[in-house]
């Protein structure tokens, strides 16, 4: 096993937004940055901003028909009959063929996909692959120049709950997420945060191009475990709300017999897991409808080699 | 000029929850009371609770054609040809038929109409009239009873800017609007304090009813004065956002020169009035489509007569 891997340089690179059309801040960066691309321009890269879904962005709802960020695997791709498609499987296939083909060669290098979340996750990195040692090199970096503010890594690779990103058409599928910020609103704070993970990323993309070996690394990752069901009524109505002590509480540790869910008439559930876990997108206001109350992860840490780019001067 | 006011009682009560769709507190608190009353009972009191907007509500959206919050005035509850009528209006049409009719004898008493803000407001209680002595006696009730919390009253009696809310139908309407929470979920914290400010309310009527008499008192409101735009690019695209120090400082006295907006690139815009006024409604997500960053209001004192309940044993 090499104690080094080698990569051509990064020459192709997206900045997604609008992939969900109410998560504002990255359809207002990638908005701005088509029209003043100064801040995003690095030698010898092609940073490209893209709304990936304009009729969802026009409508400030998150999808059409159905969730553009689930669409992208190899069945939806290859469907044919476009007459009968939906408004996301059309677009996924228009941009898998703009900036893919998914798993070629001319596949994007990197893919930034901005989003936001309703819960309180700061500055969130998601990784779907704990063995791309690029990505994690890249991860690794933004993290640090982040500091002192949190900047969180959650690796999704559960082989039933990753789904097919918009982003994993990349070489380098990277998902940006920063909240708390609701839906169909801007907030200064948090538009901020989501700059300057870009600006971090695409520092880093020019120093590897050019040259630069990156140690080694370390990195602290929360992983995908399971995601936890709201409480239902016999009628499908929520019968349970986050708990005050977990709302607003995502990456801390959550200890088997403390409360999730308070009921409607005044009784706390408590988690019964049989260890401490991590949850995240605590109270996500897009996950009512996948019934989904909140996701627990694990903390555990990965490790890459160094990197390098293999034809830079 | 009388030092006393005095009322029938107050036996009609209805409690509104989904005039807004994606509002969810006040749609879960109906739904919860519609088959759990014992809450919200009180004797001699007819208390309805009620979904306002229910295809909004199943639909988790503010509203399906037009805002049911704005359409309750003459010309709209007296329109025919149901053909061409949006659903709001119709709806609007069956709600005054069922709790009005507006302006009537036969009108319900009190209408608690229960909403959700993204804008740091806390608990807020929306008065329509300045001169409305039972009101601002209800209003000074709950607010004490909130204390140390803190509930806020506005007051909209602005000529341009008042518009003709669902609740407008009752003789006392009482707008309840309770905040931070982002559309489309619910937060424990904000559910909590809506509970409160409707329990409080209910409380106060069965006093009233049962002969109690309320001194004269002194209730401190925000009277609107005005709602601030967005400044926009010539394409219609929000040009900046409310600045970081303005954001979530509903109530705190701005004043002139201090920041308001920041551009995308990066510059700041400040407050150019002639003198402190009192923001609310900041960084509202339903007011981007009506082109309002905040409101601007005005710290006034309202004073009202003592009330009794004419017919009370």
């Amino acid at each position: 096993m090499a104690d080094r891997t080698v990569y051509n340089p990064m020459r192709k690179v997206a900045i997604f937004g609008g992939t969900h059309g109410n998560e504002l801040s990255g359809v207002v960066l990638v908005n701005h940055w088509l029209k003043h691309g100064e801040e995003i321009a690095r030698p010898d890269i092609d940073v490209r901003p893209f709304i990936t879904n304009p009729e969802a962005v026009e409508k400030c709802t998150r999808y059409i028909d159905t969730d553009l960020n689930r669409v992208f695997d190899p069945e939806n791709l290859r469907k044919e009959n476009k007459l009968n498609l939906s408004y996301e499987v059309k677009r996924a296939q228009y941009i898998n063929s703009v900036f893919g083909p998914k798993g070629s060669d001319e596949a994007y290098d990197v893919i930034l996909d901005l989003h936001n979340t309703t819960a309180h996750m700061g500055a969130t990195l998601i990784l779907e692959n704990s063995r791309d040692d690029f990505t994690i090199q890249l991860f690794n970096y933004i993290k640090k120049c982040m500091a002192p503010l949190t900047c969180s890594v959650l690796l999704n690779e559960h082989p039933q709950l990753k789904y097919a990103t918009t982003r994993s058409i990349a070489k380098h599928p990277v998902g940006v997420e920063v909240g708390p910020q609701p839906q169909s609103i801007i907030r200064a704070d948090v538009l901020d945060k989501m700059r300057m993970v870009v600006k971090y990323a695409l520092d880093f993309l020019k120093d590897f191009n050019e040259g630069k070996e990156f140690p080694p690394c370390n990195l602290e990752v929360y992983k995908v475990l399971e995601n936890v069901a709201y409480p239902r009524k016999e009628n499908g109505d929520i019968a349970a709300v986050i708990h005050k002590n977990l709302q607003d509480q995502d990456w801390k540790e959550l200890n088997p017999g403390e409360p999730i869910f308070s009921t409607l008439d005044g009784k706390t559930i408590t988690y019964e897991g049989e260890c401490a876990v991590h949850p995240t997108f605590v109270n996500e206001a897009a996950y009512y409808e996948k019934n989904q109350a909140f996701t627990i992860t694990q903390k555990i840490l990965l490790t890459a080699q160094s990197v390098r780019c293999i034809n830079s001067k």
